[in-house]
Parts: C-alpha cells; sequence; structure tokens
C-alpha cells in the first residue's frame, strides 16, 4: 500500500524506434519477453503497491499471473515450476514481500532450481532522496534486502538505467541458466515502462555459453572409455544435479546402453526409469537390501552424475561411492578418483562419450537380486503401517505422473516407491524446509499440465499427467492455504494426508514425548470446502483410510483413478510410526527413555 | 530433521559448583532464566532438530511454549507478544525456520518490537569442519544467515565459547531493551547443556543503563517550562514511538494536567485515553474535520512524543508538526525547533518536566470542537459502508480490550474508533506487511491474558479483556492457520473479517480491476471447524452481516457481547468501498478510467 497517486500509462508490446533508428521497448515487455523466451508461462507472486504497475504487463506479455495468498508460497511454487519446467519466476514487493519469499529463495538455491525473483521496488526519486516511505525501516537505506538477497542468489541487478537494463537482464537470466540457481532482479516502480533498446530480443539468445574444447579432452575421453570397457563391477550412481546439468537424456542412454547395475540418491530419485530391468531405484545403503550394498561396496567403477553430499542425501554420508573407483560428472568438472578435471561441458562430454562407446566392449553384468515386493502378510483389518504404504500405493502411479513426499516420514517412506517410466519425483533433500512440498506441488503441477512433458507417450488412454502428494500433518499446517490455489487452478493433485499427530520425523529425532512436537489437530477432510472448492464436488473428492482393507477401496474408487482437479486422502497412521533411517533413530529414543524408566 | 543421533543428557536447572568454587549452569537454563526475569512468560516457535534439545529446556524453565504453524507467524506472534508485554522471543531452527522467520523480524525492527530470535544451530564440530548438512546450501558455509539478520537486527551474538555466553547473553537482551528492537542469538546444539557461569543471574540485573546527567539539562528544562507557559495555541502529539520509550504513564499526566488538545498519529493510536475531553484521537489532516486541521495548523506549541515519520504513518507527510514550533523527544534527543540536544533519557526528563511543572502557570486552553457521529442515515435494510462500520461497532471495546486493524481498509477505517480508556489498539504504520496482525494478535492476546496489563482497573464486573482483530479477506490468506493456536490456546478474541473480494487496498492505488488485485473465495465461517475448533461451540461461534440491521443482531448477541473464546464475525462489504485517503485515490482510479473510456 501507498500514499502515492501513480499516473497509470497504457503500455503496449509494440516496440517503438527511438530518433537514432534503434528499435526500443519498455523495460518490463523486455523483461517478460525474455521470460517467455526462456519457456516460462506463467509467474507467480503476490501484489503490493511497489509492483502493481510492473504487474499490468504480465497477463499482456502473455503470461499466466498465479497470485499465491503469501510469498513464500510464492517462491516454494515457482521453485517447484522451475523443476519441471527449466525456469521459474516470482514477482514480490519491495521488503515486506521479498524478505517473506526468501526462505524459498534460499531453498531453490540450496539444491539448484533457477528462480528469477523479481522484485518491484520504490521509485528511483523516492530511493535517491531516501524517503522515509513504508516498507523501509524509516532510514533512508534502501539497499538492505539486496544485500541479504546477494546471500541466496548467485547474481543481482537493479535495473536503474535505460541504457544498460537489457544487458543487465539478459547477464542475469543467463546466470540462473548456467548454475541452475535463484537470481534477484530489482525495478524500480518508475522503470516499468521506461523504453529500453529491443534489439537483443531478438538478435541475442539467452543461453549457456558453450565450453572451449579442451587440450586434454580426448585423452580424459579415452580414460573413460577404457575404464569402462575393463569394468568388472560398475555400477551407476545418479544424484539430483544431473537435472540441473541438464543431462538427463544423456544419462538415460547410459543406462541403457550398458544395461550395469544403476542406482540413484533421493534427490536423483525419478531421473532414471525405474521399469529398467537394471535400475533397482533408491541406493538405501545400510537400510535396504544386503546384496546391493554388497555389489555397492564391492565395486571397481562408480559413474557418478550429479552428485550432492549433503547428509541428509547421503543417509549420513553412507552412499557415497568410494572415491578411488569414482568417475564423477558434476558442475563443470569431472573427477576421475582424486584427480579432478575443470571446464568441461557434461553433457557435451557425455554426448560424445555415448557416441564413443563400442557396445560390443562394455561388460555385461549380473547386478544383485531385487527384493521382492508382498502384501501377503496384510489383512484388510490391519493398521496403515509406514512400512507397507509406500509399496502398496505406487501402483497408481502411472506414466506421466509426478510424485512428491515432503520432508518427514513421507520423504523416507516414499524412497521405496517403485515409479513408472516418465515420472518425476520429488523428495526431501538438503534444505529440508517444512512446508515447502504443498506450494511446490502447485508449481510443479501447473508446469506439468502447461508443458505436457510428463505426459504419456505411447497414449494409454488414461489422460494427461497427475499429481501425488504425500505430506504430514505437520507441514501441512506451514503452507496449506495454498490449496485454494491449487482448486482455483484446477490442478489434478491427489494429496495424501498422513495424519500422525504432529512432527514424527522430530520425535525420532529426538523429543520423542515432548509437547513441542505436538500440533493442534485439524479436520483435514473440510480443507477443499473451507478453500473454495465446489461443495458437492469437495464432498466426494473426500476420503480417508486407517486400515489397508479401507485404503484398498479408496484406490480402486473412481474418483481416484480417473478423477480430476483435488482429491484429499487422510491417511492415518501411528504417532511413532516410521521406517528405515528413521525407524533406527526412534528406536535409540525409545531404548534410552527405557533406560531412563529404570 | 537429521540424521545425526544425539545422546540426550538429562537436564536440570540447579546451580552446581565448579572447582573455582563459582556457581555454574547450563546455557539454556541461563537464557531462559534470563528472559523470565524480564517478564517473558511464554515463548513462540516451531521445532527443528537443531533446536529440539534447547526446547528441553524451554517447560523446565517456567515459560510457555507457544508452537505456531510456521515460523514467520511465530515471529509475528513474537513481535505483537513484545509489544504488549515488553519483550518477546521467537525460536527457530538453523536456515529453513530463521529465514521464514526473518520478514517478521524485520517489521519487528522497523516498528520497535523488541523480540528475542533464538536459532537452534548445528553443533560447533558441524560447523568447524564446514560438514555439508542439510539447512545449508552443502557448501560449508555456516555464517550467511547471521549475516542477514545482522541487517534486521541491533546486535547479534553466536554462542560457541562457554567464557563470555553469559556476558554474551546479556549484552545482547540489553540492546533489545535500549533500542526496543530485536536481536538474534545463535545457540549451537552441543553447546545447549554446557556450563557457564550462573553469577551474573542474581548479581546483575539486565536494564537500560541510566543516563548521566548533561551540563545543559537544567537551561534546556527551562526552555520548555517557559515555552509551555507562554504557549497560545499549543498540541500535544502522540506518536507510536513513545511506547517503546517506556513514557506512556509520562505522557498521561501531561495530557492531563495541561488539559491541552491532543491528537496522535496511527501509530500512537490506543496510547492515550480517548475518553478525555481534550483527547481527539487519530489526527486525519486534510481527511479529518476542518476546525482541527485548523488548529493544528496554527499552533504556536506542538509537544511530539515519539514521532516516527514514515510515509504511512503521516498520511504523506502531511501530519507532521511544524517543526519551528515543535518540541520533539525521540529516542535520546530532545528537538527543540531545529536544535537536537542529544544524549537524554527522556523518561527521566519529562519525570523532571512533570515535577516542574507550575500548574497554575498552564495556560487553559479550548480546543476545536468535536465532531459528532451519529448513524441517523442508516437503515437497517442498508449494507454495510466502510464510512460507518468502524464508529458502529467501536461501542463493543471495553476497557481493558486490545483492538488491532490489519493493513488495508481495516487500518484505515479503525483510525476513526473512539476508544475506551486502557485499550491498547495496533494499526498499520510503516512495515505493512499484510498477514501480520493475525498471529501478531496471537501474541498480543497472549500477552494479555498473562499480564492482565489492560484488564479493567475498577472491575466493571465484564470479566477479563478481549481482542478484536479487524482484517480483510486478502490478509487473512496469508497466515490463517494460526486461527487454529487461537484455538488451542482458547484466547478470547474477535475476529472481523471484511470480505470485500480481493486486495481492496491495492485497487485503491493501481489496478482497480485488474484480476491480479483478486482471490480465491473461502467460506470462512468454517474456518472454526476446520483449524480443530469443538464443532457444536463453532456453530455457535459464527457470524455475518451484510447490512447494518444484521450487524447490529450480531453485536447485540449475548456470544459477542459475553461469549468466550474466538468468534468470528464475517463482514460482506463493497469490492472498492473505503474512505478517508483510500476513497481519494479509489476516485482518482475510477476518474483515469473513465477518462480511458471516452
Amino acid at each position: 500500500m501507498s500514499i502515492n497517486c501513480y499516473q497509470p500509462q497504457q503500455h503496449s508490446a509494440t516496440m517503438t524506434q527511438n530518433s537514432t533508428s534503434e528499435r526500443t521497448i519498455k523495460l518490463a515487455d523486455y523483461l517478460f519477453a525474455r521470460l517467455g523466451q526462456l519457456g516460462i508461462q506463467s509467474v507467480f507472486g503476490v501484489p503490493g503497491d511497489y509492483n502493481l504497475r510492473l504487474l499490468d504487463f504480465v497477463e499482456p506479455s502473455g503470461l499466466n499471473w498465479i497470485g499465491t495468498c503469501n510469498e513464500l508460497n510464492g517462491a516454494y511454487a515457482a521453485d517447484g515450476y522451475a523443476r519441471i519446467n527449466g525456469l521459474g519466476a516470482l514477482i514480490t514487493t519491495f521488503g515486506v514481500g521479498e524478505l517473506s519469499a526468501i526462505n524459498g529463495i534460499a531453498g531453490a538455491y540450496a539444491e539448484k532450481a533457477p528462480v528469477i525473483h523479481i522484485v518491484g521496488t520504490p521509485s528511483r526519486a523516492l530511493q535517491d532522496s531516501r524517503t522515509l516511505v513504508h516498507h523501509t525501516f524509516a532510514d533512508g537505506e534502501y539497499r538492505r534486502f539486496a544485500a541479504m538477497h546477494a546471500q541466496v542468489t548467485v547474481a543481482q541487478a537493479n535495473l536503474i538505467d535505460p541504457r544498460t537494463a537489457a544487458e543487465q537482464i539478459d547477464s542475469t537470466l543467463q546466470q540462473a541458466l548456467i548454475h541452475s540457481r535463484p537470481v534477484y532482479l530489482q525495478v524500480p516502480d518508475d522503470m516499468v515502462d521506461v523504453m529500453i533498446p529491443a534489439s537483443n530480443l531478438e538478435a541475442k539468445k539467452i543461453q549457456v555459453p558453450p565450453t572451449p574444447r579442451l587440450k586434454y579432452e580426448t585423452s580424459i575421453l579415452t580414460t573413460v572409455l577404457e575404464r569402462i570397457y575393463s569394468a568388472q563391477r560398475p555400477l551407476i550412481f545418479v544424484d539430483g544435479e544431473s537435472r540441473a546439468l541438464d543431462i538427463l537424456p544423456q544419462v538415460d542412454e547410459l543406462v541403457k546402453i550398458t544395461g550395469w547395475p544403476t542406482w540413484t540418491s533421493t534427490f536423483g530419485k525419478g531421473l532414471v526409469n525405474e521399469q529398467l530391468d537394471n535400475v533397482y531405484g533408491f541406493y538405501a545403503a545400510n537400510y535396504g537390501s544386503e546384496p546391493e550394498t554388497a555389489y555397492f561396496d564391492s565395486a571397481d567403477l562408480v559413474i557418478v552424475l550429479g552428485p550432492h553430499y549433503s547428509n541428509t542425501n547421503t543417509l549420513g554420508y553412507t552412499t557415497i561411492p568410494k572415491q578411488e573407483v569414482s568417475i564423477s560428472f558434476s558442475g563443470t568438472a569431472i573427477q576421475i578418483g582424486k584427480d579432478t578435471h575443470r571446464d568441461y561441458s557434461i553433457q557435451q562430454f557425455l554426448t560424445q562419450l555415448l557416441e564413443s562407446l563400442d557396445s560390443t566392449r562394455i561388460p555385461k553384468i549380473t547386478g544383485p537380486p531385487k527384493p521382492q515386493v508382498d502384501f501377503n502378510h496384510i489383512t484388510k483389518s490391519d493398521a496403515i503401517t509406514q512400512d507397507d504404504f509406500y509399496r502398496f500405493v505406487d501402483r497408481l502411479f502411472r506414466e506421466g505422473d509426478i510424485v512428491a513426499t515432503e520432508t518427514g516420514t513421507a520423504s523416507y517412506g516414499g524412497r521405496t516407491f517403485r515409479l513408472p517410466p516418465r515420472t518425476r519425483m520429488f523428495g526431501a533433500v538438503t534444505w529440508l524446509s517444512i512446508g515447502y512440498m504443498l506450494p511446490a506441488c502447485l508449481g510443479a503441477a501447473l508446469a506439468q499440465q502447461e508443458t505436457n512433458k510428463y505426459k504419456p507417450v505411447n497414449g494409454t488412454g488414461q489422460g494427461k499427467g497427475r499429481l501425488f502428494l504425500f505430506i504430514g500433518d505437520g507441514s501441512l499446517q506451514m503452507t496449506v492455504q495454498e490449496i485454494s490455489t491449487m482448486i482455483r487452478e484446477k490442478l489434478d493433485i491427489v494429496l495424501f494426508i498422513i495424519n500422525n499427530a504432529g512432527y514424527t520425523i522430530e520425535r525420532a529425532i529426538h523429543g520423542r514425548k515432548q509437547a513441542y512436537n505436538d500440533i493442534a489437530p485439524w479436520r483435514h477432510l473440510q480443507a477443499l470446502s473451507f478453500f473454495g472448492g465446489d461443495e458437492e464436488e469437495a464432498a466426494r473428492n473426500n476420503f480417508s483410510a486407517r486400515t489397508f482393507g479401507e485404503l484398498e477401496e479408496v484406490l480402486q474408487s473412481e474418483r481416484i483413478q480417473q478423477g480430476s482437479g483435488l482429491r484429499i486422502i487422510e491417511v492415518f497412521m501411528g504417532r511413532e510410526d516410521c521406517q528405515g533411517l528413521l525407524r533406527t533413530l526412534m528406536n535409540t529414543q525409545i531404548a534410552q527413555d527405557a533406560q531412563q524408566l529404570r
């Protein structure tokens, strides 16, 4: 809000010619045209009085405006959108808006989602005169929020000069592409419709610059080929930065051409086709099957793609392949054992590697047996358990779907999903800001719908891709209001709410019985109605299950199998029920508590 | 969450003696004992795996733990609590938690609410070895978030050393008291139960240090007294930083002893007794009554208390008294005309001034007439309008209540409330982060309940104070989930939701008909039930009104007059209806749109 009266001006994206015959365009039109060129179709955010005039240009430029309930949710949504679409954008207002969003921007930085954070700021006149306006500390200091964003973005620009604005926009956007990380653009209110040179729009494409061919490239390539041909117990380990490296087609081909045992990290899950015989899915180290761990541990060659070695993505560093047997592709570096070779385009190198591979010389490897899953031990009246729930429901997923698991028991459990091909998955990686996943799914589902990228290729006749989100009741409370935007945008989402009465993951870590891990109980199945869904539809799109029998009925229901829009399934599970690593932690807690009672 | 297994240790606040006979105490016990000494009874926040062990100490130390649905809401709540209680505290976890909260901390900085932001951080071992853990950027850099907080807090400390931790805590807390602004404390996970010296706890009180008596103090006092005695058209202008200066009793006495016409700013509203004959309430300059403006403009002496001259708190700088006739008390400075006299204790100076005042020499002044309010022009079937709504409902308020208006049409309208004595009011001032007010009211209502500070003194027989919050439907969406905490904590709150279909304040500024100022429609009266209220009670505590007749019935109802707990009144008003300055802005928009159609 503001007390300044603006003089709104009519705008149009038509370019004009100035006296020196150079074509010009309004700054906002230039910026949004660039976003469109880079494949962005929707922009997220919240209006505020320093960005209103900027927002006037969004829809006329052909972009959809997706107003979110608050800015943090908008940032999360832009991040989810970027992970599916390749790039996302968020518009906030100075101070209050951008700082509300900053945790989402930080998460995008940590996990490599390229989000363009555009902030509408006070006019240059107000800033230059250090006027004491709202959304500041009334101290005349206008640069604090940019300084804060410099900690969480790879490039920043303050667009105060029409002579350089176009180049600033271009180079900032390019940095987002290069690093697959967020950038920050400030647009003063009076710069929105200032005319700037338009020539770059057609003459200069924004793209990742090519990497010069390096002197030693051939010898490195030869080394890698020889290691492949001579391998006896090789494996491929796909980690999540492969997405940011834009090498998923190359990874797919490598997995198929070698037929080698392939695992992913949490972050990498969903980036390779888990239906292939040689793909084992998530590597769980000590929490997985013994034969797999034995194979992994005794490998003499591990091809590592897009490594991201935080404690949480590596189960406490236990899934990191041994350096001495690894050839690792990350950023612009190829690491062979202890030697790092820098300044390569990984995409280019892998392409060349695949072209050079003599498939007859690739060792044929039989990997360890895959563990079999069955549900013979379950009866209909059994309470739903974390152990069996995830593999029980994963038959719902179809090619083209997106599957997401929020940080908590869901993110641990969801690692055991067996995914259909071309099914993208989001799990908790490193930033682990609970509350992230619900708005991120708003963004991801929207990108899925817009791009059709993840639709089934061979026409299963089952319509477009859906999104399945698994979220705990504690996480849900953080950002629940974005359910209303999912409803408004008519997205096809199935939302599993795991009701286990609080922060179970925290109980497993510390404070199992402490009240601080409790939450207020909500009536989850009233969400669709409260947040504005059609009341009759809402009633039909609500489900709940306490036993596997009830769950089976829900999974078979027409609304879940073939329905559309947002559907909510509340699943009740034990307050201390968890599996995998979390179970080990919880058991330690239980043992300690028992000891104290003695 | 974390993959580290902690070894929980039994703790107790009992002090122990070390070898040199110095008494020691666990760091967390020390910290929470200090908060208790400073009058904090409840602490807000969200658990996260780097603060769990710290949280173990909260309740044993006698503090209440108030878990909020997310960290931004926690920060807002701590701010609201601080404004009523004098000091508030928030506990978050490293990275994700503290950055989610940072916009709330920034708001507390802007509007001078002393909030202690305590962050649980990874252990010193992890930090020292630059281990790549979750809630970081997996780059070994642990200091980014402190750097960001340095922009929005007046003091910061990282408690990594038991030798200095006590002094660091003390001096950081003292800075919060001195500046009435937020501070930042990092507690590594392994420092929580480290023993530190306890002696300060009893030997050294944390307080604002005294100001030395200054050489010129007597002559300044004489000057001020002479100006008071010789005034012909004097007035008192109470602004909001008076709260932070801790001079409200002195202000009250000055207003009573002089009997001079007194106005407040938005920020100052509720800090003086509006039932006194000489108190006019909010000074609206061009949007108020002509005789008041005429008096204000022709004053020959304006005593200004706690000025805060942002554009929004001064209606675009139109309510700032002329410098040449002003004696202004702010921070530690007394400004007489253009001369600034520094390093005074304003509290001490005003106390001395009041002691020195010869009441017989104070000019008796008759102020301008007060505008009369009546509702004769309203009939029962009239739709509710912004113009009349606020004065229509203000008879609900009783001594001891708190009244809050969220940024938007409510904050503009609420300036016209006539408040009973000892009724505190929060309005939109400078930070104006929409979404703030609902969680802030959670904090304020809790402080109100705990302290009894604002209970009626002369026993009206009507029970304890309530809180009335007026909030628009757009703002509500930002932070709506904290309704569940209001329910859980059984706070006596009446929530007026102004349903005008979107961001009306933004429509008044720009984009009157633009879709970006729309929001998804919600079923507000399902909130009590969705967020876990008792279902039968919830049904009875819901109200709605579209006409003044309906509103009158609601106001008269037993549940509103005498009820307890959270009650919701949905009031429907026009999409473009607003009053005061906002109406002027909206009319400008309408005129411009009409012109464009021609």
